[in-house]
């Protein structure tokens, strides 16, 4: 199941995209579950509960429920716009992409022994087609990372790694689009990472009932149809349950927390010219069986 | 004008602190604001401007509204309890704590020439006298750093060096615990800073107009007792007018935004050998009209 964020005759919704580009409204299925008729997805995660997603599923194929349009007839948002907190992310987590940063960030490691983690602000995240909006008085070398997105489902503390993987909601794709020299200058990485519109996210959440192995999706990047990075997720240094079971050691995990993975080589960054992004260019991010990103850079 | 955040007969409450410790509900002044009944002080904000905290102000003066109890009779929570975001953080930003981290942090870096700035997770933040939680399978490190917190008033980005200081709503203590360990562990600073419990906000957010000087205030900390830290926020790196225009350059800040401005010299790991948290250790931390937080650690 695929779980989207849309604005549709000027309203804001939940929905479900169904086959042939229909969408559907979740709160349309509200009969599946008590009580609460949920405006963003972070309200809608805990009450899309297995049992629900398959009810959904159901009433879906057979005909129970009239899709709402099409998805031509939605502009698209990031699936969860305002996460509730920063968003978690991780640092040189595929090795070819530490290769390639050899030298060139301020800290001196080239494969980590323990997970990098960092945070980016995403206040609001943008959406499948939205605008990267780069102020050139700020960045004048901004880069492009595609990056598996992890969506909690539940809250957790102390997970083990055996049980990391049920406390997924599901997946998407994401763009850590990041100001390098901003990123370097201030030598921890939030604000570099945190520029107003520097977090693609979509297009949808694919369920992680729909994921059979999350760890072996082809993933990649293009700027003006030029492949740039194309990786596998098996290639991940830490893999998502020691990240979750990591993290959550000590700081709890909530429903719509959302982590991303790291990114394959072929970042702008690691080119001999670096290959930063210019103003008109077009990014595509995209995973296997998860959608693709394709935002436009205008720099002002 | 001190503005609260707490407990009272099992309601949460924004409140004011006036004289001989009465506190007084928000909205019992909702005559003077038109619409929202605020449930938190995020959403009180935007409707306490200038011109409605001089009217509360001659309210309680004029005892035109009657408290709804003392302090004495209510639990602090942290003043903004669930921050929109991450709480924006500032490293190494006093030249004397600079010199006592000096070797000890994986960035190289002694005197920045750039402000460093990571983020911590308080989600929630704790108040004034809660718990510091720790587990002990995570950190043996752990560590206090007494900081002067700004809370933004209005959203803004751009904003110049001189227009800085009215962006502010108002000032609170914080105490950026932080398990050293996990920190240089993991090169970025997030989840070492960002344990559950490991963010005492309060007790109360000082309105700006009371606080003739943020730049010239004693900012200190004691573990039982025994004074640690000592210095003034005239002390600062990277002042606060530089920090919210280099910040807000291309980021936009919101209201409720939390900015913690660095600590000075005097943390436990500054010490040779250090002096890390105990289990039982009472921490205060305190700014020169701010009040204090004094927070008991809990090793488990």
């Amino acid at each position: 199941m695929k779980i989207l964020y849309f604005t549709h005759s000027n309203e804001k919704k939940v929905g479900i995209l169904g086959i042939n580009k229909a969408v559907y409204a979740l709160n349309d299925f509200s009969k599946l579950w008590k009580g609460d008729l949920p405006t963003t997805l972070n309200d809608a995660i805990p009450l899309l509960t297995d049992e629900v997603v398959q009810q959904i599923k159901e009433a879906i194929s057979g005909d129970e429920i009239a899709p709402l349009c099409t998805l031509d007839d939605v502009q698209l948002h990031a699936p969860i716009e305002y996460p509730r907190r920063n968003i978690i992310c991780l640092g040189k987590n595929y090795r070819d992409h530490c290769e390639e940063m050899e030298g060139k960030t301020s800290d001196m490691i080239d494969i980590p022994t323990f997970p990098i983690y960092f945070s980016k602000s995403a206040f609001p995240a943008i959406g499948a087609y939205d605008e990267i909006v780069v102020n050139a008085s700020v960045t004048t070398q901004v880069d492009y990372e595609v990056e598996l997105a992890l969506v909690i489902g539940k809250e957790g503390r102390g997970i083990s790694k055996s049980d990391a993987m049920s406390y997924i909601f599901g997946y998407m794709v994401a763009n850590d689009v990041s100001a390098r020299d901003v990123q370097m200058r201030h030598i921890q990485w939030l604000l570099g990472k945190s520029q107003d519109s520097f977090c693609p996210l979509g297009p949808w959440v694919t369920h992680r009932s729909e994921v059979a192995n999350p760890q072996a999706l082809r993933i990649y990047a293009e700027v003006n149809g030029e492949r740039r990075q194309d990786g596998c997720t098996d290639q991940l240094i830490f893999n998502i349950p020691t990240i979750i079971s990591d993290l959550s050691a000590g700081m709890t995990l909530y429903p719509g927390d959302i982590i991303l993975t790291g990114t394959p080589s072929g970042v702008g960054m690691g080119f001999e010219p670096p290959k930063y992004l210019q103003d008109g260019d077009e990014v595509m991010c995209g995973i296997e069986g998860l959608g693709h990103l394709v935002n436009r850079v205008c720099i002002r």
